[in-house]
């Protein structure tokens, strides 16, 4: 049974990650994981945060001389900027002038969160609330890729649309009518996406979006999107009927839905 | 901790369901579980299976005078037609004519059921993976249902689309709007629902919808759907964002994506 | 992932059992199941109700023909007193004549139950506490059994002692010195005990504990005692170290001690 | 639901602990987590390890201005001897000249672990089948034990025997004798017991004790023994008989035994 925890605060010391259940002898190196804690962090428009993060793990346990041991992986994720919130986020000492957030923020868990946990102080909310616990779950998700890769199995993703704006054609249609019968790799459809700020595939499209964003910029707005996630080399028989809980569907639909902002999941042609 | 397991083949003698976890002394009677089922059975064009089935719970344990004990509640839900199914179905001996089935549907879980399972007989799958199962989930549902009641959660639903027909307004919006400062209680959504055929609440497109489902029979043809489902009376801080597995909306989503044939799931507006 | 639940009151209608995870293609027979449940109501000085028990599994899903489909086994043993208790267990109607029990046992959950599930009737409490549901973990348990027989497992066990008269001699390790180079089955102790009203190996252990147990009814008393459980055919590697949920030792711990009545767990020479 | 999880190898570079579940606003101090770490150190006959390590959490998470904030908590146990181990232990780099362990130890899980995992170096077994994991459980237990303390709950424990050497009398019972009719809090045992090197109330056991592990010493021997366990202010109907795996009993017996050379558990008189 593969499990997987993850603790800290997005302005906190660093993000701990503890993945259990691998098996001994997968080979994993730390490049590996930062090269996709990198990509989490590429994109259009990211914020000074991101380039602050430039997020590494260190590994804590679990791997010895490259391989893993079959024991638990732990990881830090450090925050580069703990120097400056040590005062605001001390896990002892209350400074006096530390100041409170007391404006709940529409369209996030601020006031949800103070009332589940009787809190006086938005910060201790949103600290945990926040995306930047994404970083802690690529991490350990790309440990799974790792040992996913061993079967041949690959995932790669793309975004569909930004603002409104679909690609002139279906790219994922395309892609299988052309490569039905040679060895397709979804990861190859990352890589694709990876070379646009956008990460979209069409070109005429990243243009259109990027433009689109500029202009929901000035205006103080965001934009919603969708994007594509393919798995190629999956064995027939994954999940079960069996059970309701056992549907790979159910239990694909409980993963894409927790990360945050994601608001809807659809399988196939949905 | 609320946990349930279902048992069951469709044609087989019985659907057996095991609901673990309520508080003691909720009333509950077989009535109210029937109840529930029969509107799951009701619809245009339902085939002469479910009116064979015209289900009933029968109360094996955790209830008594009325009342559960705070052990386990089970039941069963038998199959009418059993009967007409022992040879085919028994559990012990093989009745040397008992054909097998063996072109797979597409679309189904046959191949990967048989697949999986390393089955000769495709019927030793689709026994299981049939949305006859649904059925046991409404019987453990609607104790859920019944327990939300006494904290005056509500929950209901409509078809919102059926074959790309929409109805001329959204509905809900409406409700809600008209209905902001007044008790609005989801649960009416389904009672209004339950008048129509195909469960819309638009008269117009209820017309329409049946028009639709008609030349799509003719055809030997299906048509795919959409619905709503709206809680009402719902507390501030269900659910968690304080770890993955814990957030409301991914549980959500597993629930609904693990209904046979449910294909995508957005949450708000998706 | 193997699971189970198990449901009903010991004077209730039927005692259900849901199995779940258990592989595809396993033959299991009504018989295998009953022979099992016999053998937990054979034995000295077992009641009236034992004798009216006569426990026997309806098997309802999960095998067709002999055979476990993968899907969930589900079964049912019914009370064959049931209809003398209708009346006094109905899930709806209370009869106006029901009498309560209002004073609890001591050394029994009666004041546990009635205060934790807030319930006025103490019938309400020890209808479930009652041992009689280890008769559903007896079937639960042969559907193991058979499957672990698949890989040459064997799980055998008989009474060390009661009463506090141990055998002459230490039976087991006997056996283990005798056939470390044959093939010992565990199963084999298990017959061996079968044999014994008090499941010893030893013949005067026997009667020794026989003549101590009638001491004890008259002084309306009852023994404690301690039995062992072997298993052979075990491969290396069971359990882990690597997480403390894993542990093989703590997951027998948890199995044996959840049994009514036992209050110690040793592995090996403890 | 409250849960936990470790990681770390006996000489890696720290323990890692993520402690899920707790509620929020629950004082916490890493000194208090610290002081039940010493505890764990202290003790006659404790090897260098034991000095070396002088064990202390680094609070990572969870925990702001003295108060939980809901989230996860997470912790390190550094290794303060990790200098000396960085060449035998890196995650990446394989030094040339790194000897492996290749005799197996009887009575540990060396040659269960490299057969299970199939390594090549016993070094990747031991590592986490060490009990130095234990370090990382008391960390995750002081929060559990803080968040007791804020209902009057209590725990303590004493050692009973070892090496057969029994106190002169049940110290437990002439306590509880006692106190029946006051406050009686289990922690004082533990209180009492740290006084003595070897975890005892009675000093002229002490000393017998203390004389025996000498002369084991000198054979090179080891000697085991027995504790006692002790809960104060414990509500009624915690843990439910409704369902096996609900059992308190067989909760506590999966938790006992869970730790590294417990090999028997007894509740009550056992």
């Amino acid at each position: 049974m593969i499990r997987f925890l993850t603790a800290g605060e997005s302005h906190g010391k660093a993000l701990t990650i503890i993945v259990d259940g691998f098996p001994s002898n997968l080979k994993i190196t730390k490049d590996y994981i930062d090269s996709h804690l990198r990509r989490r962090q590429a994109g259009y428009g990211r914020g000074l945060r991101m380039k602050i993060e430039s997020d590494a793990v260190e590994i804590l346990s679990g791997v010895r001389f490259g391989k893993t041991l079959g024991s638990p992986l732990s990881f830090l994720i450090r925050n580069n900027d703990w120097e400056n919130w040590i005062e605001r986020m001390d896990h002892e000492t209350k400074t006096k002038n530390v100041e409170k957030i007391s404006i709940p923020r529409p369209g996030h868990a601020d006031l949800t969160g103070i009332s589940k946990f009787n809190l006086d102080d938005i910060r201790n909310s949103i600290e945990r609330s926040s995306a930047r616990e994404t970083a802690a779950r690529v991490a350990a998700g790309s440990v799974a890729r790792r040992f996913l890769e061993e079967f041949g199995i690959s995932v790669g993703s793309y975004v569909e649309s930004l603002g409104g704006i679909y690609p002139e054609n279906d790219f994922t249609l395309d892609l299988f009518d052309n490569n039905l019968n040679k060895k397709f790799n979804a990861w190859s459809l990352s890589l694709e996406a990876d070379k646009s700020d956008v990460r979209v595939i069409d070109k005429y499209q990243e243009t259109k979006i990027i433009n689109k964003i500029k202009k929901a910029k000035k205006l103080g707005d965001t934009l919603g999107g969708s994007f594509i996630a393919v798995a190629t080399g999956v064995p027939v028989g994954l999940g079960s009927f069996t059970q309701y809980d056992l549907k790979l569907n159910a239990e694909i639909a409980h993963s894409i839905m927790s990360i945050n902002a994601v608001k809807g999941v659809e399988i196939g042609s949905g």
